[in-house]
Protein backbone atom coordinates (compact mmCIF):
# COMPACT_ATOMS: atom_id res chain seq x y z
CA UNK A 1 0.00 0.00 0.00
CA UNK A 2 1.60 3.01 -1.24
CA UNK A 3 1.12 6.57 0.81
CA UNK A 4 -1.01 7.24 -2.22
CA UNK A 5 -3.69 4.62 -0.64
CA UNK A 6 -3.46 5.79 2.52
CA UNK A 7 -7.10 6.99 3.67
CA UNK A 8 -7.66 10.41 4.56
CA UNK A 9 -8.72 11.27 8.09
CA UNK A 10 -12.35 12.17 8.25
CA UNK A 11 -12.90 16.18 7.19
CA UNK A 12 -12.38 17.81 10.81
CA UNK A 13 -13.68 21.28 11.42
CA UNK A 14 -10.30 22.64 10.34
CA UNK A 15 -9.41 26.61 11.18
CA UNK A 16 -9.45 27.76 7.89
CA UNK A 17 -6.59 30.98 7.14
CA UNK A 18 -6.98 34.25 7.91
CA UNK A 19 -6.71 35.02 4.15
CA UNK A 20 -9.60 32.42 3.54
CA UNK A 21 -11.60 33.97 6.10
CA UNK A 22 -11.04 37.37 5.55
CA UNK A 23 -12.94 38.91 2.62
CA UNK A 24 -16.29 37.29 4.66
CA UNK A 25 -15.26 38.79 8.11
CA UNK A 26 -15.11 42.81 6.45
CA UNK A 27 -18.31 42.05 4.45
CA UNK A 28 -20.11 41.11 7.82
CA UNK A 29 -18.48 43.85 9.38
CA UNK A 30 -18.78 46.47 6.62
CA UNK A 31 -22.68 45.09 7.03
CA UNK A 32 -22.97 45.61 11.03
CA UNK A 33 -21.35 48.81 11.31
CA UNK A 34 -23.27 50.16 8.29
CA UNK A 35 -26.64 48.92 9.89
CA UNK A 36 -26.30 49.63 13.79
CA UNK A 37 -23.31 52.32 13.34
CA UNK A 38 -20.04 51.63 14.11
CA UNK A 39 -19.76 53.15 18.24
CA UNK A 40 -22.73 50.37 18.91
CA UNK A 41 -21.70 47.04 17.02
CA UNK A 42 -19.65 44.58 18.74
CA UNK A 43 -17.61 41.89 17.34
CA UNK A 44 -20.35 39.47 19.11
CA UNK A 45 -22.90 41.11 16.44
CA UNK A 46 -20.02 40.48 14.05
CA UNK A 47 -19.22 36.41 14.85
CA UNK A 48 -22.85 36.14 14.96
CA UNK A 49 -23.78 37.35 11.12
CA UNK A 50 -20.49 34.71 10.48
CA UNK A 51 -21.79 32.45 12.62
CA UNK A 52 -18.54 31.68 14.49
CA UNK A 53 -17.90 32.08 18.58
CA UNK A 54 -16.54 35.35 19.58
CA UNK A 55 -13.85 34.30 20.50
CA UNK A 56 -13.07 32.62 17.41
CA UNK A 57 -12.74 35.94 15.56
CA UNK A 58 -10.10 37.12 17.28
CA UNK A 59 -7.81 34.58 15.71
CA UNK A 60 -8.67 36.46 12.98
CA UNK A 61 -8.54 40.08 14.00
CA UNK A 62 -6.95 42.42 16.21
CA UNK A 63 -9.70 45.02 17.34
CA UNK A 64 -13.16 46.26 15.94
CA UNK A 65 -11.15 49.61 15.37
CA UNK A 66 -8.88 47.68 12.85
CA UNK A 67 -11.54 46.17 11.06
CA UNK A 68 -12.61 49.81 10.77
CA UNK A 69 -9.96 50.85 9.46
CA UNK A 70 -9.30 48.12 7.18
CA UNK A 71 -13.03 48.48 5.42
CA UNK A 72 -12.58 52.51 5.26
CA UNK A 73 -8.41 52.09 3.84
CA UNK A 74 -9.96 49.62 1.20
CA UNK A 75 -12.88 51.63 -0.03
CA UNK A 76 -10.87 54.71 -0.46
CA UNK A 77 -8.39 53.14 -1.88
CA UNK A 78 -10.02 51.12 -4.43
CA UNK A 79 -12.08 54.51 -5.32
CA UNK A 80 -8.94 57.10 -5.40
CA UNK A 81 -6.99 54.30 -7.70
CA UNK A 82 -9.95 53.63 -10.13
CA UNK A 83 -10.59 57.55 -10.35
CA UNK A 84 -7.00 58.34 -10.66
CA UNK A 85 -6.35 56.15 -13.16
CA UNK A 86 -9.28 57.76 -15.23
CA UNK A 87 -8.23 61.28 -14.32
CA UNK A 88 -5.08 61.12 -15.65
CA UNK A 89 -6.40 58.30 -19.11
CA UNK A 90 -6.83 59.55 -22.41
CA UNK A 91 -8.56 62.75 -23.43
CA UNK A 92 -9.35 66.21 -22.72
CA UNK A 93 -10.22 67.42 -19.09
CA UNK A 94 -13.92 67.43 -19.73
CA UNK A 95 -14.12 63.51 -21.20
CA UNK A 96 -11.59 62.81 -18.11
CA UNK A 97 -14.18 64.25 -16.06
CA UNK A 98 -16.69 62.51 -17.61
CA UNK A 99 -15.23 59.09 -16.91
CA UNK A 100 -14.26 60.44 -13.38
CA UNK A 101 -18.10 60.79 -12.88
CA UNK A 102 -18.89 57.47 -13.75
CA UNK A 103 -16.47 55.86 -11.99
CA UNK A 104 -17.34 57.54 -8.72
CA UNK A 105 -20.98 56.77 -9.13
CA UNK A 106 -20.42 53.41 -10.08
CA UNK A 107 -18.55 52.55 -6.94
CA UNK A 108 -21.02 54.26 -4.77
CA UNK A 109 -24.10 52.51 -6.19
CA UNK A 110 -22.04 49.26 -6.01
CA UNK A 111 -20.58 49.82 -2.93
CA UNK A 112 -23.63 51.56 -1.09
CA UNK A 113 -22.83 49.71 2.73
CA UNK A 114 -18.97 50.77 2.65
CA UNK A 115 -19.81 53.80 1.36
CA UNK A 116 -21.96 54.58 3.89
CA UNK A 117 -19.41 53.33 6.52
CA UNK A 118 -16.41 55.70 4.62
CA UNK A 119 -18.70 58.52 4.90
CA UNK A 120 -20.25 58.14 8.78
CA UNK A 121 -17.68 56.55 10.41
CA UNK A 122 -14.41 58.28 9.24
CA UNK A 123 -14.17 60.37 12.41
CA UNK A 124 -14.58 57.28 14.50
CA UNK A 125 -10.84 56.19 13.15
CA UNK A 126 -8.48 57.90 15.24
CA UNK A 127 -6.77 61.06 14.25
CA UNK A 128 -3.25 59.24 14.05
CA UNK A 129 -5.02 56.70 11.23
CA UNK A 130 -7.01 59.09 9.63
CA UNK A 131 -3.79 60.75 8.55
CA UNK A 132 -2.00 57.65 7.24
CA UNK A 133 -4.72 57.25 4.86
CA UNK A 134 -5.65 60.70 4.07
CA UNK A 135 -2.39 62.55 4.73
CA UNK A 136 -2.23 66.71 5.16
CA UNK A 137 -4.42 66.86 1.87
CA UNK A 138 -7.56 65.29 0.87
CA UNK A 139 -6.14 63.48 -2.60
CA UNK A 140 -9.65 62.83 -4.29
CA UNK A 141 -10.89 66.31 -3.54
CA UNK A 142 -7.22 67.77 -4.92
CA UNK A 143 -7.62 65.06 -7.89
CA UNK A 144 -11.29 66.48 -8.79
CA UNK A 145 -9.97 70.40 -8.32
CA UNK A 146 -7.00 69.90 -10.57
CA UNK A 147 -9.12 68.44 -13.04
CA UNK A 148 -11.31 71.48 -12.87
CA UNK A 149 -8.27 73.89 -13.45
CA UNK A 150 -6.83 71.91 -15.86
CA UNK A 151 -10.51 72.27 -18.63
CA UNK A 152 -9.99 75.70 -17.48
CA UNK A 153 -6.53 75.71 -18.91
CA UNK A 154 -7.92 74.52 -21.71
CA UNK A 155 -10.16 76.49 -22.88
CA UNK A 156 -13.24 74.25 -22.23
CA UNK A 157 -14.44 75.65 -18.66
CA UNK A 158 -15.62 79.18 -18.13
CA UNK A 159 -12.88 81.39 -16.54
CA UNK A 160 -14.76 82.10 -13.81
CA UNK A 161 -15.28 78.95 -12.06
CA UNK A 162 -13.81 78.21 -8.70
CA UNK A 163 -12.29 74.91 -9.08
CA UNK A 164 -12.24 74.27 -5.14
CA UNK A 165 -15.72 74.94 -4.77
CA UNK A 166 -17.10 73.39 -7.82
CA UNK A 167 -15.00 70.30 -7.05
CA UNK A 168 -16.83 70.37 -3.41
CA UNK A 169 -19.90 70.84 -4.99
CA UNK A 170 -19.56 68.12 -7.43
CA UNK A 171 -18.25 65.24 -4.79
CA UNK A 172 -21.41 66.25 -2.63
CA UNK A 173 -23.11 64.92 -5.69
CA UNK A 174 -21.47 62.04 -6.42
CA UNK A 175 -21.21 60.72 -2.52
CA UNK A 176 -24.75 61.93 -1.91
CA UNK A 177 -25.66 58.99 -4.42
CA UNK A 178 -25.24 56.57 -1.29
CA UNK A 179 -28.49 57.57 0.07
CA UNK A 180 -31.11 57.75 -2.73
CA UNK A 181 -30.06 55.11 -5.39
CA UNK A 182 -31.43 51.94 -4.99
CA UNK A 183 -30.66 48.88 -6.77
CA UNK A 184 -34.71 48.37 -7.26
CA UNK A 185 -34.97 51.77 -8.39
CA UNK A 186 -35.45 52.34 -12.42
CA UNK A 187 -32.28 54.17 -13.04
CA UNK A 188 -29.41 52.41 -13.49
CA UNK A 189 -26.01 53.62 -12.47
CA UNK A 190 -24.96 54.13 -16.13
CA UNK A 191 -28.15 56.42 -16.48
CA UNK A 192 -27.30 58.21 -13.07
CA UNK A 193 -24.17 58.60 -14.25
CA UNK A 194 -24.96 59.73 -17.96
CA UNK A 195 -27.09 62.67 -16.04
CA UNK A 196 -24.98 63.85 -13.86
CA UNK A 197 -22.13 64.08 -16.61
CA UNK A 198 -24.35 66.08 -18.30
CA UNK A 199 -25.23 68.50 -15.51
CA UNK A 200 -21.79 68.84 -14.69
CA UNK A 201 -20.31 69.62 -18.10
CA UNK A 202 -22.98 71.95 -18.49
CA UNK A 203 -22.43 73.71 -15.24
CA UNK A 204 -18.77 74.33 -15.89
CA UNK A 205 -18.31 74.91 -19.80
CA UNK A 206 -18.09 77.94 -21.39
CA UNK A 207 -20.83 79.44 -23.62
CA UNK A 208 -20.48 77.87 -27.14
CA UNK A 209 -18.66 74.92 -26.24
CA UNK A 210 -19.57 71.73 -28.07
CA UNK A 211 -20.71 69.05 -25.32
CA UNK A 212 -21.32 65.25 -26.62
CA UNK A 213 -25.00 65.18 -27.45
CA UNK A 214 -27.00 64.04 -24.70
CA UNK A 215 -30.40 61.61 -25.52
CA UNK A 216 -33.02 62.29 -23.70
CA UNK A 217 -33.50 60.24 -20.59
CA UNK A 218 -37.19 58.28 -19.95
CA UNK A 219 -38.39 59.93 -17.34
CA UNK A 220 -37.67 58.35 -13.65
CA UNK A 221 -40.91 59.69 -11.65
CA UNK A 222 -41.01 57.75 -8.29
CA UNK A 223 -38.23 55.63 -7.32
CA UNK A 224 -34.80 57.48 -7.05
CA UNK A 225 -35.64 59.03 -3.23
CA UNK A 226 -33.30 61.08 -0.75
CA UNK A 227 -34.69 63.01 2.43
CA UNK A 228 -34.69 66.55 3.42
CA UNK B 1 -45.79 98.20 55.37
CA UNK B 2 -47.14 97.59 51.58
CA UNK B 3 -46.63 94.48 50.59
CA UNK B 4 -44.26 95.91 48.07
CA UNK B 5 -41.70 96.78 50.80
CA UNK B 6 -41.76 93.19 52.10
CA UNK B 7 -38.45 92.17 51.35
CA UNK B 8 -38.06 89.43 48.55
CA UNK B 9 -37.21 85.55 50.34
CA UNK B 10 -33.53 85.24 49.56
CA UNK B 11 -32.98 83.76 45.85
CA UNK B 12 -33.43 80.33 46.03
CA UNK B 13 -32.10 77.60 43.09
CA UNK B 14 -36.11 77.69 41.52
CA UNK B 15 -36.60 75.23 38.93
CA UNK B 16 -36.80 77.24 35.41
CA UNK B 17 -39.81 76.64 33.52
CA UNK B 18 -39.92 74.07 30.67
CA UNK B 19 -40.14 76.61 27.88
CA UNK B 20 -36.83 78.61 29.48
CA UNK B 21 -34.63 75.99 29.53
CA UNK B 22 -35.59 73.71 26.22
CA UNK B 23 -33.34 75.87 24.14
CA UNK B 24 -30.31 75.14 26.34
CA UNK B 25 -31.32 71.64 26.52
CA UNK B 26 -32.14 71.00 22.68
CA UNK B 27 -28.83 73.00 22.16
CA UNK B 28 -27.19 70.63 24.00
CA UNK B 29 -28.69 67.68 22.82
CA UNK B 30 -27.94 68.59 19.61
CA UNK B 31 -23.82 68.99 19.98
CA UNK B 32 -23.88 65.60 21.95
CA UNK B 33 -25.43 63.75 19.42
CA UNK B 34 -23.51 65.72 16.73
CA UNK B 35 -20.39 64.57 18.49
CA UNK B 36 -20.63 61.17 19.73
CA UNK B 37 -23.62 59.71 17.76
CA UNK B 38 -27.08 59.38 19.26
CA UNK B 39 -26.63 55.72 19.91
CA UNK B 40 -23.93 56.07 21.64
CA UNK B 41 -24.73 59.46 23.54
CA UNK B 42 -26.38 59.29 26.76
CA UNK B 43 -28.57 61.60 28.87
CA UNK B 44 -26.43 61.82 31.77
CA UNK B 45 -23.59 63.01 28.88
CA UNK B 46 -26.35 66.29 28.26
CA UNK B 47 -27.32 66.29 31.39
CA UNK B 48 -23.42 66.97 32.07
CA UNK B 49 -23.20 69.54 29.55
CA UNK B 50 -25.87 71.12 31.10
CA UNK B 51 -24.64 71.36 34.58
CA UNK B 52 -27.04 69.25 36.22
CA UNK B 53 -28.74 66.14 36.92
CA UNK B 54 -29.64 63.40 35.01
CA UNK B 55 -32.54 63.13 37.33
CA UNK B 56 -33.33 67.54 36.87
CA UNK B 57 -33.15 66.51 33.32
CA UNK B 58 -36.34 63.90 33.11
CA UNK B 59 -38.39 66.91 34.76
CA UNK B 60 -38.01 68.72 31.57
CA UNK B 61 -38.23 65.57 28.95
CA UNK B 62 -39.54 62.35 28.78
CA UNK B 63 -36.96 60.34 26.53
CA UNK B 64 -33.61 60.81 24.82
CA UNK B 65 -35.46 59.20 21.84
CA UNK B 66 -37.91 62.53 22.47
CA UNK B 67 -35.02 64.86 22.04
CA UNK B 68 -33.85 63.42 19.07
CA UNK B 69 -37.27 63.54 17.49
CA UNK B 70 -37.79 67.33 18.35
CA UNK B 71 -34.39 67.85 16.78
CA UNK B 72 -34.89 66.59 13.32
CA UNK B 73 -38.25 68.04 13.47
CA UNK B 74 -37.37 71.22 14.12
CA UNK B 75 -34.12 70.99 11.67
CA UNK B 76 -36.80 69.98 8.86
CA UNK B 77 -39.26 72.38 9.56
CA UNK B 78 -37.54 75.20 9.64
CA UNK B 79 -35.50 74.37 6.46
CA UNK B 80 -38.37 73.56 4.50
CA UNK B 81 -40.44 76.43 5.89
CA UNK B 82 -37.99 78.46 4.36
CA UNK B 83 -36.86 77.43 1.90
CA UNK B 84 -40.75 76.73 0.77
CA UNK B 85 -41.24 80.21 0.95
CA UNK B 86 -38.70 81.25 -1.66
CA UNK B 87 -39.69 77.99 -4.01
CA UNK B 88 -43.12 80.12 -4.04
CA UNK B 89 -42.22 83.57 -3.71
CA UNK B 90 -41.52 86.08 -6.69
CA UNK B 91 -39.58 85.85 -10.01
CA UNK B 92 -39.17 82.86 -12.84
CA UNK B 93 -38.13 79.44 -11.92
CA UNK B 94 -34.26 80.28 -12.52
CA UNK B 95 -34.32 83.27 -10.02
CA UNK B 96 -36.62 80.94 -7.55
CA UNK B 97 -34.31 78.38 -7.82
CA UNK B 98 -30.95 80.72 -7.05
CA UNK B 99 -32.93 81.68 -3.81
CA UNK B 100 -33.71 78.37 -2.79
CA UNK B 101 -29.74 77.28 -3.11
CA UNK B 102 -29.09 80.57 -1.03
CA UNK B 103 -31.41 79.39 1.72
CA UNK B 104 -30.63 76.10 2.22
CA UNK B 105 -26.61 76.89 1.86
CA UNK B 106 -27.21 79.58 4.60
CA UNK B 107 -29.24 77.35 6.75
CA UNK B 108 -26.89 74.40 6.26
CA UNK B 109 -24.06 76.82 7.13
CA UNK B 110 -25.78 78.20 10.29
CA UNK B 111 -26.19 75.01 11.59
CA UNK B 112 -23.51 72.73 11.11
CA UNK B 113 -24.13 70.56 13.67
CA UNK B 114 -28.33 70.50 13.64
CA UNK B 115 -27.64 69.25 10.21
CA UNK B 116 -24.91 66.51 10.89
CA UNK B 117 -27.91 65.03 13.52
CA UNK B 118 -30.13 65.30 10.89
CA UNK B 119 -28.10 63.50 8.14
CA UNK B 120 -26.94 60.88 10.39
CA UNK B 121 -29.03 60.47 12.70
CA UNK B 122 -32.58 60.00 10.93
CA UNK B 123 -32.50 56.46 10.52
CA UNK B 124 -32.78 56.50 14.05
CA UNK B 125 -36.05 57.68 14.87
CA UNK B 126 -38.78 55.26 14.46
CA UNK B 127 -40.56 54.47 11.68
CA UNK B 128 -43.34 55.77 12.63
CA UNK B 129 -42.58 58.90 13.72
CA UNK B 130 -40.87 59.09 10.95
CA UNK B 131 -43.41 59.16 8.53
CA UNK B 132 -45.20 61.47 10.75
CA UNK B 133 -42.15 63.92 10.16
CA UNK B 134 -41.59 63.17 6.25
CA UNK B 135 -45.11 61.87 5.02
CA UNK B 136 -45.14 59.14 2.42
CA UNK B 137 -43.26 60.95 -0.21
CA UNK B 138 -40.51 63.37 0.62
CA UNK B 139 -42.06 67.16 0.75
CA UNK B 140 -38.11 68.83 -0.02
CA UNK B 141 -37.20 66.51 -2.04
CA UNK B 142 -40.60 67.09 -4.36
CA UNK B 143 -39.95 70.77 -4.16
CA UNK B 144 -36.66 70.98 -5.99
CA UNK B 145 -37.76 68.74 -8.80
CA UNK B 146 -41.03 70.91 -9.14
CA UNK B 147 -38.83 73.78 -9.46
CA UNK B 148 -36.75 72.30 -11.96
CA UNK B 149 -39.65 71.03 -14.01
CA UNK B 150 -41.29 74.84 -14.00
CA UNK B 151 -38.03 76.16 -15.17
CA UNK B 152 -38.08 73.06 -18.24
CA UNK B 153 -41.79 74.41 -18.47
CA UNK B 154 -40.90 78.01 -18.81
CA UNK B 155 -38.90 77.24 -21.62
CA UNK B 156 -35.47 78.33 -19.76
CA UNK B 157 -34.09 74.96 -18.81
CA UNK B 158 -33.08 72.43 -21.52
CA UNK B 159 -35.70 70.10 -22.40
CA UNK B 160 -33.68 66.21 -21.67
CA UNK B 161 -33.11 67.49 -18.00
CA UNK B 162 -34.51 64.70 -15.85
CA UNK B 163 -36.15 66.76 -12.96
CA UNK B 164 -35.47 63.91 -10.51
CA UNK B 165 -31.75 63.34 -11.03
CA UNK B 166 -31.23 66.80 -11.23
CA UNK B 167 -32.82 67.41 -7.98
CA UNK B 168 -31.16 64.80 -6.28
CA UNK B 169 -27.98 65.57 -7.70
CA UNK B 170 -28.60 69.58 -6.20
CA UNK B 171 -29.49 67.95 -3.16
CA UNK B 172 -26.19 66.67 -2.91
CA UNK B 173 -24.07 69.58 -3.71
CA UNK B 174 -26.35 71.56 -1.04
CA UNK B 175 -26.26 69.17 1.66
CA UNK B 176 -23.00 67.93 1.63
CA UNK B 177 -21.68 71.54 2.56
CA UNK B 178 -22.25 70.31 6.35
CA UNK B 179 -18.78 68.08 5.73
CA UNK B 180 -16.84 70.86 4.33
CA UNK B 181 -17.91 73.72 5.33
CA UNK B 182 -15.89 76.13 8.16
CA UNK B 183 -16.65 79.35 9.80
CA UNK B 184 -13.04 79.36 9.38
CA UNK B 185 -12.23 79.13 6.38
CA UNK B 186 -12.15 81.89 3.49
CA UNK B 187 -15.22 81.42 1.96
CA UNK B 188 -18.91 82.85 3.46
CA UNK B 189 -22.28 81.43 3.25
CA UNK B 190 -22.67 83.77 0.19
CA UNK B 191 -19.46 83.04 -1.60
CA UNK B 192 -20.20 79.64 -1.78
CA UNK B 193 -24.01 80.21 -3.04
CA UNK B 194 -23.11 82.18 -5.32
CA UNK B 195 -20.80 79.45 -6.59
CA UNK B 196 -23.33 76.96 -6.32
CA UNK B 197 -26.08 79.16 -7.71
CA UNK B 198 -24.26 79.82 -10.92
CA UNK B 199 -22.65 76.38 -11.55
CA UNK B 200 -26.61 74.85 -10.90
CA UNK B 201 -28.44 77.82 -13.44
CA UNK B 202 -25.43 76.77 -16.01
CA UNK B 203 -26.01 73.10 -15.65
CA UNK B 204 -30.04 73.55 -16.42
CA UNK B 205 -29.66 76.62 -18.65
CA UNK B 206 -30.86 76.01 -22.19
CA UNK B 207 -27.71 77.14 -24.41
CA UNK B 208 -27.84 80.62 -25.38
CA UNK B 209 -29.99 81.77 -22.16
CA UNK B 210 -29.47 84.72 -20.26
CA UNK B 211 -28.35 84.40 -16.99
CA UNK B 212 -27.16 87.23 -14.33
CA UNK B 213 -23.41 87.57 -14.96
CA UNK B 214 -21.56 86.29 -12.47
CA UNK B 215 -18.41 88.28 -11.33
CA UNK B 216 -14.90 86.31 -11.07
CA UNK B 217 -14.77 85.11 -7.28
CA UNK B 218 -11.91 84.99 -5.46
CA UNK B 219 -9.52 82.10 -5.67
CA UNK B 220 -10.76 80.03 -2.43
CA UNK B 221 -7.29 78.04 -2.29
CA UNK B 222 -6.90 75.63 0.56
CA UNK B 223 -9.69 75.95 3.27
CA UNK B 224 -12.65 74.45 2.45
CA UNK B 225 -12.11 71.03 3.01
CA UNK B 226 -14.10 67.16 2.20
CA UNK B 227 -12.92 63.92 2.82
CA UNK B 228 -13.29 61.49 -0.73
Amino acid sequence: MTTAEIPAPPARRARRSRSERWPEIIGAATDVFAEKGYNVASLHDIANRLGMLKGSLYHYIDSKEDLLFHIIRAAHDELYETVAGLAHGPGNAFQRLEMVIFGHLDFVCGNLQRTRVFLHELRSVPLARRRELLGSRHPYQTLLRDLIAEAKAEGLARPEINPHIAALTLLGSLNWAYRWYSTSGEASPAQISRNVADLTLHSLALPGATLTPFPESPEIPESPRSTI
